[in-house]
């Protein structure tokens, strides 16, 4: 069983550098658009027999060290009553967008067993299939970067009607936010119970913010579902299961992110990870960070980027190898295999 | 005559914070508006009469302490020899696309005076108009975020097809790059000789990159050109024209940026003014940086906001107020007339 993952995460002695990829199971892989072909991207998530067939993909192909579960972050706010489409190239639509009282009155707080029940079931297969392989993540969008695509309908370039929103009428804000983070805090909660052996917040979002900002419109809500996650288990005595918060652009916000209390920090690749190791202190298991492009590289520079990595993460607490962010459809499959295989080769203790 | 801004650049004592707002000039004055809805925007650039009209219109209408020049930094690129056309909502486009020898190679390398009279006469104009009011901006695209409109053919979302000429036909890049580099430096000298008091240098896209690519791939090209433009000014005894180096989402790249000889660096508003002041030190004075977004809030709460970002200048070398980006369309005309009033009384010494 290779739990290197989860050691990392908990900041133990590990044999080598962890790795897994975000967005791993996707456009990249053959494989993957195989299955497209046949079901539209929503379809893929909510069948959970695909759903853990493309979450095992990348682990057979890719050899990486962990599983994440195949879904989006989008899903509980369907659940939560709000109306899901994905576009060609335009990506999610959610509507109608939330801008005032009576469509936020609107929105439910989601029993995940009941409205999400086929995540836990695709999270129950994969524990079967796996077979203790490698450890599975569960995920969830972090309270802000959810509710961005609540306020926006969709992708968004400034974010203004998110912060006309924050800025102009804070208390309806603060109201959504409740039922967003109470949605995700129980959504996690059902992963976790389901058999997800990590979680992670993407709060990918979060950067677009100041720090003053962030602090208190973004990480504060994060800070609230882990530390209800972090007491939930203690209270259940389910183990320690690590938490990764990710926050996308974070290289002016180190100072406001360690003080939450997750066990893994997920880095972007816009800033040196051994200045953030420097930063956060020894309170943090690192993820991340090289830049997604980077995989675009001929291969023997690509291990000079993983070995420059690696050689910053030395007085780390834990590092796990990962990109700055999701791996991009237009990446050679042959260069995230190189990427694995070189990670695992220069990483060795 | 108010020599404010000027002074604040060089860091030599000043009365009061000087503020001017990055696209002062724009849609969000019904001034701008107006001449808009007779010439569209590209004929505006190039119209002289025009182009020192709207130039002039924040001067009066805001109070600011420098007026820069009306224009865009897709005009030098026409000027090399690409289409450039303006669509609503999608943007600039450029064409065709520089992705390979043959499209370099009939890119030209532009005699400012020449191709760009236009521009030199609205700079003539509007120094006769300001009558030394206030402070004349010149500006440019700094080499790297030109370049990126001209291997993507517009705005960019991954920016891909410049990460993939960079990491896999290097050469390509650096030829492109010298051609842009030199057409951006004779570009911003004839600004100078024509009357500008003060150049800016956007390198609005630089934040995409890890802080080592940063440095090769886009800090190195912006270098040369303040260093040449230093070294011509010396040379010609042309007095000290301040060098603005604006570079977008810059918190993780500051150690870098702090290696290039400008006089003023712009920061956006995702990392805190004073965090920044103390990395650079005091070689700089700096500019910005508060949330374009903060121009929604309650006109008290922008005080405070502005209170706020004074408190944390009080170590720099000098500080000229700015947005860490843009002001936004959107924006309440009102507002900006407040933040600029805040500015001058809070800042008082």
């Amino acid at each position: 069983m290779n739990d290197i993952f989860l050691r990392a995460c908990r900041g133990e002695t590990v044999p080598y550098t962890p790795v897994w990829i975000m967005r791993q199971a996707g456009r990249y892989l053959k494989q993957y658009q195989k299955i497209r072909k046949k079901v539209d991207f929503l379809t893929l998530c909510k069948t959970s027999e695909l759903a853990s067939e493309v979450t095992m993909q990348p682990v057979d192909a890719l050899g990486v060290d962990a599983a994440i579960l195949f879904s989006d972050i989008l899903i509980p706010v369907e659940a939560m009553g709000m109306k899901l489409e994905f576009f060609e190239k335009k990506g999610p639509v959610l509507s109608p967008h939330i801008r005032d009282k009576s469509s936020l009155k609107k929105l439910l707080v989601p029993k995940p067993e009941d409205k999400l029940h086929f995540v836990m079931n695709t999270i129950k297969i994969l524990r079967k299939e796996l077979k203790g392989k490698v450890p599975l993540i569960g995920f969830s969008g972090a309270p802000f970067t959810t509710a961005t695509y609540m306020i926006e309908g969709g992708t968004s370039k400034n974010f203004l009607h998110t912060k006309r929103m924050i800025f102009q009428t804070p208390d309806l804000y603060e109201s959504l936010m409740d039922k967003v983070t109470q949605t995700i805090t129980e959504y996690l909660k059902a992963q976790i119970r389901a058999g997800a052996q990590a979680v992670q917040l993407f709060d990918t979002w979060a950067g677009i913010f100041s720090p003053q900002d962030y602090r208190r419109y973004a990480l504060s809500y994060a800070t609230r579902v882990i530390e209800h996650i972090k007491n939930w288990q203690k209270n259940e005595n389910r183990g320690h299961i690590p938490v990764i918060y990710f926050v996308g652009e974070c290289a002016g916000l180190l100072k406001e992110i360690k003080t939450c209390n997750a066990d893994v920090l997920g880095l972007d690749w816009r800033l040196n990870i051994d200045d953030a190791i420097e930063e956060v202190g020894n309170g943090f298991s690192v993820q991340g960070n090289l830049d997604p492009c980077a995989l675009f590289l001929p291969k023997q520079r690509i291990k000079e980027r993983v070995k420059d990595i690696l050689s910053r993460t030395s007085s780390a607490r834990g590092h796990i190898f990962n990109l700055g962010h999701g791996v991009l459809p237009e990446t050679p499959v042959d260069n995230v295999v190189a990427l694995v295989e070189h990670v695992h080769n220069l990483g060795k203790r």
